[in-house]
């Protein structure tokens, strides 16, 4: 058995997210599809480093598998994305250390939310921003999102009102700038709630929008309750851009 | 009645095309009812500096219409994109001279044709390139398409074999670049005949694998002859990058 480390990108537009569900297209589901018929074995589980929501892309997926196979990386790399439908990709496939794990040894995520607020939806990439109809106050954003950077409980901004575990995170940067017509909003963490980025980023755009001010973000986080925080911003927008490790 | 000059961007993945065509989806018959809805002029005609086939795109395309319409051409412009489907967006819209006719007056036009011919076929892009099983020679094809500049009978690169118009026309560059994966074939001519372009870029395609020569070019243009140029190369590579007037 070896142990190998995967790197994915997705089109998650008409998958039900990252983890493996019976009976429906998930991009975990459709990698282990491929990785059963190529070694015969059924007893394959593929981990990822994280869970992205249905409708959620990613660039920068990592993941491992241990499997039975003689072929070198590159020939698993190809055998994969021959058999992947086009809207998944593997990038990149290492041989790893035995211990390596891409949930427990994941040091942190970066996701990138996109949002345009120009005159024109622009038409080849639309299934990967989320458009506003109101131009956004970058500035009062920015000075929104200070508050959510460094180590807080981010209750107000979990998905999961049954969370029994901490909701006690890390964020070391969130990256707000303007290109084009294009907002982009890059959040760098220890590692998200469910639907933490969507929630911040939705929040965030009723700051732009003027609907509430930056500084009611400081007292959302202290509020530790959902409904205090914005809507939950579309899938659509988001994407996983990179993991990191060690 | 005003003219009005529109610029156009769209995925054409979904259509038969720019021309309209009674019981089927065309860029053309989109626009036109929408036309019709907020005129309530049933007799509109929307003249498209060019017809693209089915499968084609369009950053720039240019279009006029005389209409009965009041308000302002940026008004125009918001109501044509409200309710466009959101693969056809109405980048521009300007009063323009009683006289101006996108196909009359066109001068020419720039088409673009994305190859892929790297290891992992990026996945968020897919509808918009068209990708190759080997590594291209691009200087090989840059040698080949110098034969294609310039006036010429490009009879062996027209795909209506009932052709009885003249099929002269003229190339006033071909430029063939490599950038991280990708082949650009970005084509500059006065106007180009049915499937041309896309037979230019699968003759093209022919000598970047080094399945003929570049001289071969030069002989096909002279023979006057479609079988002794390459296949058509598919739709979804292409777009209509820009039309230029006068």
């Amino acid at each position: 058995m070896k142990n190998y480390k995967l790197k994915i990108q997705y089109d998650g537009t008409r998958y039900y997210g990252w983890e493996r569900q019976p009976g429906k297209d998930t991009i975990q589901g459709k990698i282990e599809e491929v990785l059963k018929r190529l070694t015969g074995d059924n007893d394959i589980n593929l981990i990822g480093a994280g869970r992205t929501d249905a409708g959620v892309h990613a660039r920068g997926m990592v993941a491992n598998i241990h499997l039975n196979y003689r072929g070198t990386p590159s020939e698993l790399r190809d055998y994969l994305n021959e058999y992947l439908p086009e809207d998944i990709a593997v990038s990149d496939v290492k041989e790893a250390s035995e211990r390596f794990h891409a949930r427990y040894l994941s040091k942190g995520k970066i996701y990138q939310y996109t949002l345009f607020d120009g005159d024109v939806r622009p038409v080849f990439n639309r299934r990967y921003y989320t458009a506003v109809d109101t131009v956004l106050d970058v500035e009062a954003m920015q000075e929104a999102a200070a508050f959510l950077v460094g180590e807080h409980d981010f209750k107000s901004f979990c998905g999961n009102p049954k969370m029994k575990k901490s909701t006690v995170r890390e964020i070391y940067d969130i990256d707000i700038r303007r290109s084009k017509g294009y907002v982009y909003l890059t959040f760098e963490g220890s590692g998200f709630l469910q639907y933490m980025v969507r929630i911040m980023t939705g929040t965030l755009i009723e700051v732009g929008k003027g609907i509430r001010s930056p500084e009611s973000v400081a007292e959302t986080l202290l509020a530790l309750d959902r409904t205090r925080a914005g809507f939950t911003a579309p899938p659509k927008g988001l994407c996983l851009l990179k993991v990191k490790f060690g």
